[in-house]
């Protein structure tokens, strides 16, 4: 598997807030094959816990199954016959990728809060910088969902031509109060767990009820109240081992998915990443009622939202699409009826495949 | 003020799953006269976190505002001119009444984990015995919001002919497993910090972190994403005077709420009440398909929901609606526009007040 990941080394690349990385990597993989004209490339942005492996590369039996499996190989939504998609694991992730607890290359030692702010545009920037590195210079489609769908907005307003067409799902313009909020609840699980230390954490002194707390958090704002009620019915009680133990069916669900989480991901790698979701704003770019995206140039749009969606909600994506339209961007809105809530593009393979299937398949290059 | 707080004594009280407690005290207040024929008694049954202190009592200068006092008082929606109302603090609650904090009269130190398992059912029961020591045999109306809604349930469904009229105010049958989850991670956040050391904590070693991830999470849980979209500018956010220290006006608002609550509620009894709140099941009362509310002689009820409601959404008080009408309740289903969540009916003042009073006004006695 080592074999599809790739790695694209960042020199001297400048951060948004100040400072810069040197000697950073950003690992990477890709499907499918780039055609002579290079006009056929789709950058597929991550959510917050994503890697680069979206799913598995068909020619070798011994591949695990990817983070978007269904939905990009040969013939599937995103064929990888048609298409030459790459994607990365984001800057300041853990999974490959420079972050927080990747060696300074002055002191050797991690970074943990050396390393300089991260924000979204940090992300797109060095996504595109690889993607050029590769030879191409503007992309076919650049698909992000979750954070990843804010990366792609960060992305085309600093590029104002990087790609041809966007997919953009479970996003916004900017995080709602109440997702920062959840977000801040989050982070401060983990700052606050006493072997979180200021950082100085250790694999034998880590901060894993934080960790525990923050996946669990996570888990509540990505599904939705709608599907839990079928999903965990009430007689399937049991009773706890311990006073307050483990009883209802969802807090077995919580603990299980909370158990697997905490050592797959950095503490510190989280928390920059979830500051920088909350950090993003469109309307950065432009004084109060412009419209951000008045410079971009955006043939067409596909903006894809959730009706369950808590964290996300759908007037976020009617405000993207509106947006899009306004400024003369084919925009195509689809809110599903899917019940699984923020998560819904990971685990509605019926309504995700046609929707993004048709709308690529209809793209000409 | 303290002359207007009773203490009725339980003696021998028998909890539900068991135990049974000695000279256990529940704190009250009234408002307004009982009638000659004690037929206009009213009883409040509480939110979790609430107090007896529902409204101040206006003959005395010096009272302090209640949780409900746009509510309750002469000429308001519960009209303290027509009726006696009555307000208890919740058995195994810290607010005057007995709860796991009180010593237990045996070893004189507080209950703490000997406690017995709480129960709505407990609830509902300790203030029905102390509504019949004021010689009222059945109220006029129980008016229950939020956890006291479902306390309101445990009443009738035990004591079929406890009351003539119900208000039940965004509530349900039971928790929705979203529900249960929330309230879950609130008593890990409590059950983890280190200084809640197994229920030994000191108000010197008091789990104050755990405390406030609670109420952070409560807020949260009882506000709504709509409400907060315009409560909390993007444009107000604040440089941080640490690294990842607050920042977004949501997260300054969370931790101003959390840090008035952290000494305001025992520890213990919030996890003893949160989870009664995850046990009650009006369903437990029957068989599957069956009406649990068959043999209720209720002749009327008032069941309010706001659409903006997470916690105990408006499907649920539409089953409660529907479950009564069944068995032959004159049930009027009001579902207010109320962008304020699950705490609509503490602020809404105008939505609640006319429903509340309007529905009350038409009772006759």
């Amino acid at each position: 598997m080592a074999s599809h990941l790739n790695l694209y080394r960042l020199n001297h690349f400048k951060m948004r807030h100040g400072g810069e990385l040197d000697q950073a990597i950003l690992a990477y993989e890709t499907w499918g094959e780039l055609n002579e004209k290079k006009d056929n490339a789709i950058l597929i942005l991550t959510g917050l816990s994503a890697d680069s492996h979206a799913a598995s590369h068909h020619q070798h039996d011994m591949d695990t199954a990817g983070w978007w499996e269904y939905m990009l190989g040969p013939n599937k939504a995103i064929d990888s016959n048609k298409w030459f998609v790459i994607c990365a694991s984001s800057l300041g992730s853990c999974k490959g990728s420079t972050g927080p607890c990747s060696p300074n290359p002055i002191s050797k030692l991690p970074y943990k809060f050396e390393f300089p702010d991260l924000t979204l545009e940090d992300i797109a920037n060095s996504s595109f910088d690889m993607v050029k590195s590769l030879g191409v210079n503007k992309l076919a489609c650049v698909i992000g969902p979750s954070m990843g769908g804010m990366s792609a907005l960060a992305l085309i307003l600093q590029h104002h031509n990087a790609s041809h067409h966007m997919i953009n799902i479970a996003a916004g313009c900017h995080s709602q109060p109440f997702s920062t909020a959840i977000r801040s609840l989050q982070r401060e699980a983990i700052l606050k767990d006493v072997n979180f230390n200021e950082g100085n954490y250790s694999s034998d002194q880590w901060p894993r009820q934080g960790m525990k707390q923050a996946r669990k958090l996570g888990m509540l704002s990505y599904r939705s109240a709608e599907e839990w009620k079928d999903r965990f019915p009430r007689s399937l009680r049991q009773r706890p081992n311990k006073p307050f133990g483990i009883e209802f069916p969802v807090e077995s669900y919580l603990e299980h998915h909370a158990e697997n989480f905490v050592h797959k991901f950095d503490p510190i790698s989280y928390i920059y990443l979830s500051r920088a979701m909350d950090w993003f704003d469109a309307f950065d770019y432009v004084n109060e009622n412009d419209n951000p995206f008045a410079q971009v140039e955006l043939t067409s749009a596909l903006i894809v939202g959730a009706h369950s969606d808590l964290l996300f909600p759908r007037a976020q994506q009617q405000e993207l699409a509106r947006l899009l339209d306004d400024v003369g961007c084919d925009t195509q809105l689809e809110i599903t009826d899917s019940i699984q809530g923020h998560d819904s593009f990971l685990v509605d393979f019926e309504n995700y495949s046609k929707i993004i299937g048709e709308y690529l398949s209809q793209l000409r290059f």
